[in-house]
């Protein structure tokens, strides 16, 4: 049974309820409306044990190597931003889906839709930073693509990494593996990535820049599995739809509840800024370097000691647990102390976030 | 030492050479102006001996399992062709770039950029021939992603698909692997897919409707290398650029020439009729369901008699040679009995043609 969808629940403004007949751009949010097109298009179309499992990557066994294989398209706009740009991002993006699974990753593909007009500065600038940021998460882009389309038929650049990773572990790390009495662990602060783009979308000036908080996970991932081993039940990092969205997921996936603290969750002083002026739950905003860990409860004190030891991980906290009651429901405690459902996003806060 | 480029020698229109400052159409012919921006901008920034072979996949060896992988993306205009569509054509041209390693396709992955507005109609009924087309290839779409961008900033929908395949034998199937002696294998009629899209763009009208060729040839590669064995040297789709183009790149790689008869090579006549009115050499039209095998003497005779027993391959023949003589050129001696050069496209025939 799921809650009726009230917009007073959301991050972000009513949204029509019925079925679009076109795509709209909340179908890209991440949220209800991406999960709607995923479940009436997608799985009927394509459904096999892999794919069902909804999780970020697909863990397939090929001649006894057991691999996570994983996809994803960057459309971010503006391709600069203040902490990376989109090369960086692709690159980021696709390692830490490999790296959710508890892979090593290994090898990427890169496939480029250029738009004409393109200066070809940017594309060398954006090339640049897909070289650092695979060296410094020492993957090897094998292979590639490039298309290009006419002026006003793409936008700059549109990048999709896609990438393999070996698993060298036995333990299953998946979004329906969360069971009641485990501690819920975050990395970080959150919404920093989401709010530097919209920061800079919109023209926003404050005393200190926000910057996107890009950064590959797999060495955070790997410190965590080291200490916690196979008490670390789901790793994901809370991309497009923010903390919120991702939370609901895996209490979907897991057919468990969620009751988090809002006073151990952290946001900057800067990213809450933008959030009260713009109008946005940081709770719903991306993030591009932080990861929310699902651990039993005899371990999670020895996780988040690993990931204080870890540059990525110096703030991560206990922000609160997984509960047998109301089940594939999110509640927060608030700071004034009420109790508050997180709900899903329906629709789009922040259009072309990554 | 690389021929210098006289207009007269390419299929298209002279165009500018100097390097430009934007990104153009031509940067995604798969022809000259694609191979600089390759060769200027991606290798030194990711240099590596996988890419660096520039096979359409890179084959890579994890704990023991020899593997191909390989990407690319689809933004054809219209996404609706005679024969086929965006959404069969991104799936077997993955399957085919897999095939062309001797790799047996297992498992892939497909990213989504769709536009602001895309009927969902139209996308149903992609995704209901992407389903088909992966039964028929006997591949898994494990995995996923789906963004939207705003309306006039892409063109309905991109699809990059992204593929892993097991390489079960030994033997190296590479560009580089052609020697003088070699046969050079084409298995069947060329242009079918580029004039069936062009024909469609110019609503051009003829006696029978031109189809594109569009299909997987895995199952032909099989064939060829049960009966040739490691007598297969190369094998390559000749999509963008046409058999031109790949037999250039197969040229440079192994720093030999070819010698080739026109005579030799089907081109169906309303095929020819399409090239005759809009100025374009069938050599330079993009194929999708076609290979060229660079056999050797030996073995060339066997493996064009297993191609004609595949329906992929009914109009296989042996369309010329591999030389010692004039490296890294490309001869073809003419129906009228003259010689030909054939050089690579330097620029853009027929834009978005997959």
């Amino acid at each position: 049974m799921s809650e009726p969808v009230r917009p007073e629940m959301l991050g972000s403004c009513p949204v029509p309820l019925a079925h679009p007949e076109q795509i709209v751009l909340g179908h890209g949010s991440g949220g209800k409306l991406t999960a709607d097109l995923i479940h009436r298009f997608i799985l009927p179309a394509f459904s096999n044990p892999y794919l069902d499992r909804l999780d970020d990557q697909a863990v397939v066994e090929i001649s006894g190597a057991r691999l996570a294989f994983t996809t994803d398209s960057f459309v971010i706009t503006p391709i600069f931003f203040p902490g990376g740009d989109i090369g960086e991002l692709a690159i980021n993006g696709t390692v830490n889906d490999l790296a959710m699974s508890g892979a090593r990753p290994l090898y990427l593909a890169a496939a480029l839709i250029l738009e004409e007009g393109l200066a070809i500065q940017d594309l060398q600038r954006v090339l640049d930073s897909m070289r650092k940021a695979a060296q410094r998460a020492n993957v090897l882009l094998v292979t590639g693509d490039t298309k290009v389309v006419n002026r006003g038929k793409g936008d700059q650049i549109f990048i999709t990494t896609t990438g393999i990773g070996v698993i060298e572990h036995a333990w299953n790390l998946s979004a329906d593996r969360a069971r009641a009495g485990d501690k819920v662990l975050l990395s970080g602060s959150i919404g920093d990535h989401g709010m530097a783009i919209m920061s800079q979308r919109e023209g926003l000036e404050f005393e200190g820049t926000i910057e996107s908080d890009t950064a590959a996970l797999h060495g955070l991932v790997a410190a965590i599995l080291a200490a916690a081993g196979d008490g670390v039940h789901v790793l994901r990092d809370p991309t497009r739809g923010g903390i919120g969205t991702t939370l609901n997921e895996i209490a979907a996936r897991s057919q468990v509840g969620m009751a988090i603290e809002e006073s151990t969750i952290l946001v900057r002083h800067t990213v809450q800024g933008a959030c009260e002026i713009l109008g946005l739950d940081p709770l719903y905003v991306a993030n591009e370097g932080k990861l929310l860990a699902i651990v039993s409860s005899e371990a999670a004190d020895a996780a988040v000691e690993a990931m204080h030891q870890h540059e990525l991980g110096r703030e991560a906290r206990i922000i609160g647990e997984v509960v047998a009651e109301h089940p594939r429901m999110v509640l927060m405690k608030t700071g004034i102390g009420g109790t508050r459902i997180v709900d899903t996003l329906y629709g789009e806060q922040l259009p072309r976030i990554c």
